[in-house]
């Protein structure tokens, strides 16, 4: 199934079968796994086939299709129960993204909303809300490239062209097109600009280096890879216009949530005068969240670190400490784009009113 | 050869053959090399097997003793111009650090400086020069370590432990014994202070969770492994007391040559009000170099980012940059740690005077 869907996306629904591109896998194969039950999915988000804030949403969406498919159907309480269970089973698989509570809540509130309705059409509700999310995505991830723009004309107005450091993947393969931190830079692309990358490996995954790398390379942008550590030697040469990076969870008053790193990279962004931006949909932003002490941050195994890449690389029973993300707090980040635009500070104020 | 020696050190010199311990190899094998000629000991160095500025100096050293023991004895001219051959070709296997040419130097004054007496007692000469580097490291180091002490006594006033952070590795591993940035770790330890150390893998090529981990752990230091991304995540928690990092080449100004990633990591500190050390011996200073824009940064190959473990992680034929080492500017660096002492801004007056 190596050469079985053309374009990079991460969650594909094809005939009715569900299918996810085994990012752990990448760059080396193009392995797809067919998820026919919220078990399948479940594994599916905690092992990292399938990663990337708006991409986890769609995949527990679809996982969601698998559990109404198999969910028993004499009542609706019945019926209702056993989504709620197979919900809250998948929002348990990570616990950081907010756009995987986001999208379960959505599909739940669609099944409420179908109180009525004959039991025999749920599998087909779920399915266009599933369907709905991922469609909305590409759109909204098409706005976040447009209106990113914006950030590289003043760039353009001193030079010819501009270069964008990143952390983490952020791209296609996190979202269902476009992605978040690279739609920008896919937008810049196809109006004819000259947009270069600089991707941070990111470790411990490698998602910058297997990931971003491999798809901005597959789609003609000129990227280089370096090492996290190397950032700060780079922004030092004068190499970087603007960081750019995704999220997994902002909070009311900016902070920002997203791969371990970020807000180093910030910090490093800040001491260099290079202007640092965080690339989401507004179903990242929670609202609920105050501030971003408030956002719980993953725990990932210490075999991440002293086995990364199949090898081992640190002496058997040293400690670890493997956070999956860290917190950039509002005042580091110069604005937050969004489909509905570039949003700057003050934060707590322009975020609550855009999401209304 | 697994259990050949001991302690942990880089060189060894035993029943007149030189053994380099493979560092390549660490943490999974103990595997030593036999050097016997200038060939095997320039690509040792080259390849890393043998690292660390110190231990890269006494590795030369001893370099020149098998060039030494190869070299025609017809005539003092001539046993000179074969040793100033092999000299120059033992300079040019890694061209940031200085001990490498400072240790060449002094073995090359020796020899000049021996000028009449039998050439059958020229390989004793340069023996001794070799194994006098290589003792006087130890006894520098071991200074370093007890000058040291004193970033940590106004920690221990207000606490009853302290957490060091460091980079890459200045170990035992890196020099014949203690370390440069260790050696403080190892003399609090010692004096039984309550001492423990987050150690940055380093990416590319891990000496941090190869060697530095490797070393403390075998000594009993606590110790954590952290990947160079989580750095600024454990400053942010206020879990790091003070930075400790080694150097490949200091300016007369102060500015530090170190493994790529000190110089963000230094920038980091700051933000988080962390001080930041660089510990080194005074031949690790270089006064004709006035500034860090001076030293020459050596690049290294791409695949030790695209294939650091020995497993691809980044799409063939996407660009990398690998610099091998950056700069951190005087202004970061809270004092530098010497045999002579600990020495504090301003570097261009006190780092000359302490050399005369």
């Amino acid at each position: 199934m190596s050469n079985l869907f053309e374009e990079i996306q991460p969650v594909v629904y094809k005939n009715g079968r569900i299918f996810f591109l085994d990012q752990t896998a990448l760059p080396e194969e193009t392995k797809w796994q067919e998820i026919n039950s919220a078990e399948k999915c479940w594994d599916a988000i905690k092992r990292l086939v399938v990663r990337g804030a708006p991409a986890i949403g769609i995949a527990a969406a679809f996982g969601m299709l698998t559990a109404s498919r198999a969910a028993p159907k004499g009542s609706f309480e019945e019926y209702c129960s056993h989504m709620k269970s197979a919900g809250e089973y998948l929002a348990s698989a990570r616990p950081t993204a907010v756009n995987l509570f986001w999208a379960l809540k959505r599909v739940d509130r669609k099944i409420l909303n179908s109180h009525g309705k004959p039991l025999s059409e749920m599998d087909a509700i779920v399915e266009n809300e599933a369907l709905a999310i991922q469609k909305e995505d590409e759109e909204i991830c098409r706005a976040i490239g447009v209106h990113g723009q914006e950030i590289f004309s003043s760039i353009l107005s001193s030079k010819s062209s501009f270069t964008v450091l990143t952390h983490c993947n952020a791209g296609s393969l996190a979202t269902s097109k476009y992605g978040t931190a690279l739609a920008p830079i896919y937008v810049a692309k196809e109006r004819g600009l000259d947009v270069r990358v600089f991707a941070d490996e990111t470790r411990p995954l490698l998602q910058g280096s297997r990931l971003t790398a491999y798809e901005l390379y597959k789609s003609g942008v000129d990227v280089t890879v370096i090492t996290d550590s190397m950032a700060a030697s780079v922004m030092g040469k004068g190499w970087i216009d603007a960081c750019i990076v995704g999220c997994d969870r902002a909070a009311a008053n900016g902070d920002a949530a997203n791969k371990i790193g970020t807000y180093g990279l910030a910090l490093l962004a800040k001491a260099h005068n290079i202007p640092f931006y965080v690339a989401c949909p507004l179903s990242t932003i929670d609202l609920e969240t105050k501030r971003g002490d408030d956002i719980k941050i993953e725990e990932r195994d210490a075999l991440e670190i002293t086995e990364g890449m199949g090898k081992r690389t640190a002496p058997h029973g040293v400690k670890t400490y493997n956070p999956a993300f860290d917190v950039t707090p509002h005042e580091l980040i110069s604005g937050i784009i969004t489909e509905k635009g570039l949003i700057r500070p003050s934060y707590a104020e322009n975020l609550a009113y855009i999401n209304i």
